[in-house]
């Protein structure tokens, strides 16, 4: 058993790498700096006595969070907007096929770019298109060429979520659907793009959590590695 | 005052044509057969002595609701897909602007159908083209000409209701969008499509009730008036 | 194509305007003054290239992101109430029919105030009229002049939204209603203005989202356009 | 003590008419036929030994309900559009002052009767006007007399509710409001007009459960009863 | 007509007081303190001229908001706890039948305090008794001959809202139920409140909506005027 | 590993009754006839080889559903009202606390039988009282000394569901909650009582889910069982 | 342009296999038995002329309209259980990654079935294991093998929906998660496991509509297709 | 009577603890400093006299909460994340069998250890287990000697809820379910953990408020009192 105690605090799942093949990751909201430091401090162990290797991923980070991590794992990555500090900051040589990452709108910029920095750390070439929604349908139409090219695609939108029906009726790769909390009243937090993905008129999507870029990413990631 | 009392049951508002230019209407669902049989007597009685003229819509007609209007007024159109009972039959010579009517999938159909026979009776040229969902993006663009030459569009759609968001992208006229209760769970009996076009990212967007073609219909024809 | 990257932050949709005839909006929210200010320098720089013409609004603007915009377009008009960032500042000559907003209490001004700058850059006449709530039945009544010569009519109301119904039973043109999130506890953040409105009992309303002056005062500027 | 068991079935509340001044009621909904006769046979027996005295009303009576209570209270008045069965079939000499319930639609006929038949049956003098819905608002400005005579009004009313708010800007009793479940899809069952209700720009609105006339019925003669 | 335009700020109701018979209320929330303290101007205007006599309240009013109406009406008595400014500052001489308010708990006495400071205002006789939840049923039933001496109650809580239920059957007046935003996760801002009094099984209650006891005194004035 | 496996239709857990200790249940909704008499028939093979031993019992078992047990297990008891099928037919000799069951209404009365019986089988001695909902205080409280000698409580309650919190109030023993769908409208089938009890203001008050008699009785009877 | 209009019923997207690899779907509900039979004449001829080419399934089919397609394709395949028609009946040979499909209980079946014979009819070979709901957590660890050898699994449940958490914290492969609409009365037709499903707290789950196999199973064989 | 007046603030029920045998416990949020100091006075001096003995819990404490207590209590105990405060600071000698906390994440921590404090203070031995969520089974599977040695279990989960299923599963003793808010946005505030575990597919789980630590550690150490 290689969990590992941290003082009734948190019990990391060190076997994770190999059971499931993917990154530990640590969900810092509601988390006090103290404990996402102790948390790092343990990993550092874990990697230094050669218990695990591989990548963790600090979602959901605030600035202290990140400066609790940074304080025990110096080189980690933060990523501002996209509230992830990772460890090791470089992400692994590309393997699989390319993950396409479409945001709608400027404003669900930071849970694309969640997205995005999940998938290549989980080792995907990414690329990553912003400011395509479907109010101005050219300009996905443009993006045609791309999106036959993607082994998964991660469409990220708020408000109507509608670019996620637009973009499934156009691909042949699967399509996992991020809505974002961004939007006027009846938007709802988010809601109504969730209802609108999930009623997606086209097969083929598979959704998500609100703002959940990095649940996002890491499913596109897990479609097209092979 | 030419309300017309009918014993307890209903107050016809005549004057409505004059006032508001637009014809009666009379809700059918919730009332007995007997009532909106008095009714249709009370308004034949009212077209006789001359107290009135024009269009009378009974909308959301059972078989036993037009039966009784017919009953009283025997040329009454019924349309049975629209739920509509329609006196005068014949509409009005058409005036204004194109009522386009886009109808995202045929299970939207009697709702759209609903739409265009009122917005033929208020008056308007209609055109009505069914199954241009977004899943297959070109069906829509096919009708760029189309959507062009509308004062008004009425865009029917359940689901993902996303259709509204793309034509309204493509159009110059002002959308009415109509969400209907089609599709499966989550779409919670038409608030997914209800929200997702509020949510319209494009703006340009007025939204009516679920499932209310009549609605749709009415307004569009206010629009496409002058 | 017209389309104007913006190093992965937006691209704008500079044909718009000849598509559908209506001026480019940024929705600030949710994005930074840094990428609001990129946006607004890419817009002086296709302004001064001739690339495209006519209005630009910046909605949901903040005192930051206004200051943003007028660091690249030093004569942009901001109305801190309405959160609206409008360049040019001066409204085209006024041309198509009248549209009125009608704003039922003064905590719904804000919204009213938005619809009504959007219009009138939109290029339409508009009369705002404030404190006209239903509970003051008369109040509504008295402005039966104004509302006969509308081509449009904007209301804006919270709390139980009832203004829309009203309107809507006295008016000729159609009726773009606007809830708001005023209001106490079981308003919740405006949907039960915005149910009240989708269910008003006159044909002939048209709702967009809950606060959303700017998507109002659009609808209201297309409709009366002719 | 003057509780009164049935069997495991059911306990009356014969004391109710002392304490509360009130008539004894029994909601039939959820309970068998049997069950409603045995509580109906308890009553009977209950007053013919003097134990108590007054009325009972049978709420949400269907058919079988009234049969079953016929057949033990066989001079029990059933009002099948009220869905209630009321015994001793005549109500009191109407005392207190008078209750004016005012109902939007056919459709909400129903429920207002229900209040009525409950008022009248409570002692309280009633007059009861159909079809006076906002979209007309001259029909309900027409009943201002009657508005003004009344100690307490009920307002029936579904779709957009907004006839509590109109009335209540008019008069000087209270209202009780009484929400119905008539509408297209977005009224949801009543919801919307049970916000609309609730968030009346007017105070003095009382509100009850959706399509509950008994209840509204009740309290309008509670507070009519001085 | 006595309306007071407010430079297309507000409206005021000068003769709400002689049509309704009750005072002129202003809710703050959502107006700025310049257009509060301009209503406040136009109102001691209004008495002054003699245009009006009366009471005015202005409800929701942050302390800001108090300091706005005080510079113009300086006697105006500020009510923190119940964010209440009222002018005159004394109430009238109590008349009509006791307005009995109970409070669930301390959490909810802000609420209450609003309720009794508007039927004080409103010129009735009023008692407050707090702490009295269901959790101990005995201090509720301690205040039964209380509960005898109302002419109307007003009863507020949160949580779950059982007090409405446990008073109305005790109690011969109506009951005006007022529910309150106190409470852990899934009493969600009210709604469980609220629909535990929407759903009194016992009949006598009228709901107002969440946290509003100037709504909730305000019904229970004018049920015990008489 | 005794698990049972039924053609691809449904996996008996046979070792359940050593593991937890309590029988197995077959929740029969959304099954056919056809597959719960398999289940039946297995069962009937497992306690015939000793496979197993101890009481089955079938949960929302329609009429057509009973019939396909008694096929296979003869003298199993069938209680329509609860709509459970139980075998054996006889409840174990009682063990334990006793389970005090306490019903609002009569037509809540399925759901507490269900309750009812499903903790008589699991072998506790159980009382079942109906008929006292808050509306009459006093029939509660005339039950103090049974509620007193309780090992566990099941309250049972649609509408108000505000018995929960009397009882929690009264009691020493815990309180299991079970709402009902049994109300008008804004019960929202069964959502208004299970907010309330959720929000119980005394502690002690343990919810299950909306006409879950069984998980009810279930639960009682485990806190009862020492 | 391969789109084939039926006079105004529906228009086929007979390019889509082409465009996105996979087969024609249409979904029944809504459209009339006549609409249905016209659908698939028109496929029929389609067929014949050599226009297109591979599977059809008609989705959420009802005797009624399976009858009506199999008057046209007389041999296509009509999944009762599954409500599905397929045509050609025979699945063509499997390619690509093997589909686990695990259904947490029998009354899910249905929905399970309508996701396995949707994959193995877009060409992946399937597994089906019923009732390993998470209540008997052995169940599902002793489908650990199968569970490895998955190239997708698709998760099938209703209630709590938490099979999905446990077999992704499991998988390596993605997870596709398909609430039911199986529970009692808080499941609220299936929003308990889809939020369940939404929020998994191991990531690597993608999230369909309510009861929608079809689309979990279409999703699962795309993942899977390499 | 020994409940004791606070100048119309609060009433205590000094009674509670023979009445039901549990501690006071004072509600804190929404009361002002002040409040809660008035109250921990009335409660010292309430010790002093001997009208009272036992603890006494101040739950949802912010820090200004916390030191108006000890104003009055010097010696009370102030767990900072429980937000409690606790007197006399000792608990009690354990008694009753062992309450078993499990708690999903680090982030429900504070949650979990309000149960723990209050289940202490209330007498019973308890044991609490952090960082046991279902994405990593194991680690629940791995407890099972604890589980299976309690007399109650808590489990406190936020996003999908799902270990309550599980361990009730597992469990021979009742388990309390307490759902906390955290987590992504389709957790809905803790909605979406309450639903799963309303929904558990096994019997055996009582649901209490999200976030209610302190009512999830009381009905825990009432279970397991014997």
């Amino acid at each position: 058993m290689a969990d590992s105690s941290l003082d009734g605090v948190a019990e990391l799942d060190l076997d994770r790498g190999s059971r499931r093949g993917y990154p530990e990751a640590i969900y810092c909201e509601g988390k006090t700096p103290e404990q996402v430091r102790a948390i790092a401090r343990r990993l550092a162990e874990a990697y230094a006595s050669g218990e695990t290797s591989g990548t963790a991923l600090f979602t959901r980070a605030s600035v202290e969070h990140a400066a609790a991590v940074v304080a025990e794992l110096p080189d980690a990555l933060h990523d501002e907007m996209a509230r992830l500090v990772v460890w090791p900051p470089e992400p692994p040589t590309p393997t699989g096929e390319l993950v396409v990452i479409l945001c709608a709108g400027t404003s669900d910029l930071p849970v694309a770019q969640e997205a995005a920095v999940t998938a290549r750390h989980l080792g995907r070439p990414v690329e990553l298109v912003v400011d395509v929604g479907v109010a101005g349908i050219h300009r996905v139409l443009a993006r045609r060429e791309l999106i036959d090219r993607a082994g998964a695609l991660v469409v990220v939108a708020g408000m109507d979520g509608a670019l996620a029906s637009v973009v499934a009726g156009l691909a042949r790769a699967p399509v996992v659907a991020v809505p974002t909390s961004v939007g006027y009243g009846a938007a709802f937090g988010g809601i109504a793009p969730l209802l609108t993905m999930l009623n997606a008129c086209a097969p083929g999507v598979g959704v998500v959590n609100i703002d959940n870029g990095y649940g996002g990413g890491h499913l596109a990631a897990q479609i097209a590695a092979r």
